[in-house]
């Protein structure tokens, strides 16, 4: 046991030294994703859903919408397993075998419910759109009442949680760093394109600046 | 049933307007990814963990030493859910309850098992250098005869498969036209950043060409 949120279940066993533990670790990672893949069991049968999430304090929030089968069992809460993965890089070493992916990532073990209380919906509601786009909240239209009702969303604490991490050049077998092959980091990262307005947009509204996650600063 | 890879348990439920079934559809999605995330049961519970794949005809490999855990239960193949997901875009609504996201996901269902046969590995192999930069393949020292075992490979063939697909501008309600908030989209995509060098690099030495797979032609 390392303590800061791993448990049996969450340790990193391949690998151990890629291990992160630390609250202050997991929360970057989860702060820096836009999306997240969450598994769960159905008749016995593994599915995993993309969909919209945000952190807020110890909890990861989950736009339940995105799968209808995942709320059917929710009695009592869903066991959950909710993973977030950023591809930081792409390793490229002198051989096959040590070509790598330099990434962060986090897994949560625990069991999703579904949050009835009006005020925790808002809250999580204006986490998903800061997580979009910093401010949007209060710029666009407030959820009605019947949007909210609508509105499906899972609290996953973040009591079981461990995260994964790679960084750095490749490491090569000895014998090989003598080769003739170009070795190193190719550094990937989501960036924006030039925005679309909508066909219907009213003149003279000027697009909201984005910046990935992780330079917003 | 709509055909094409679709069954009772990938049909989209929801929206099934996003439904895509198409086997080509399907594969210019997978095709376009590096990672994707794979979902097994362990003890009565979910577990995702992200891992680098890629197609081969009718199958995806998976690079089956991302995890540990899931190769305990292999004996006669594995019960796995493998979704991929890439991000397009942020769909900026006139309200909160419309605000999406553009993206491209596909959930296949299926028993993965571990390839034991030398010649489909190294095809696998091939394969994942390929989704990393195209025609590394040949540049690099290929696996030893210990680095292939060393290495597990799972295979799940594509016969039960969907994708789900969202475009365009955000649908707001008609009352919400008229309101002054810009709304579109603001596309995403990994994209590469400034090669960094291996520390060791010998002088002379250029680094390949990477274009995000999408853009491979």
């Amino acid at each position: 046991m390392l303590g800061g949120g791993a448990s049996e279940r969450t340790r990193v066993r391949r690998l151990p030294d890629r291990g992160v533990y630390h609250r202050r670790a997991i929360d970057a990672i989860l702060d820096d994703a836009l999306v997240c893949h969450l598994g769960f069991v159905h008749e016995g049968h593994p599915y995993v859903v993309p969909t919209l999430f945000a952190r807020v304090d110890d909890a990861v929030y989950v736009h339940g919408s995105a799968a209808s089968r995942m709320l059917r069992g929710l009695r009592g809460g869903l066991d959950a397993c909710l993973t977030v993965t950023l591809v930081d890089g792409l390793v490229l070493a002198r051989s096959i075998f040590h070509h790598s992916i330099n990434y962060r990532s986090v897994v949560v073990l625990g069991r999703a419910v579904e949050i009835e209380e009006r005020d925790e919906k808002l809250r999580a509601l204006e986490a998903f759109s800061d997580r979009v786009v910093p401010g949007r909240w209060l710029d666009v239209r407030q959820p009605s009442r019947q949007e909210l009702k609508a509105t499906t969303i899972l609290r996953l604490p973040l009591d079981e949680a461990s995260a994964k991490v790679r960084t750095g050049p490749p490491k090569d077998e000895e014998q090989d760093y003598g080769l003739p092959v170009w070795a190193g980091v190719i550094p990937l990262a989501l960036s924006a394109g030039e925005r679309g307005p909508d066909p219907r947009l009213a003149p003279g509204l000027d697009p909201p600046r984005w910046a990935p996650p992780h330079r917003r600063g």
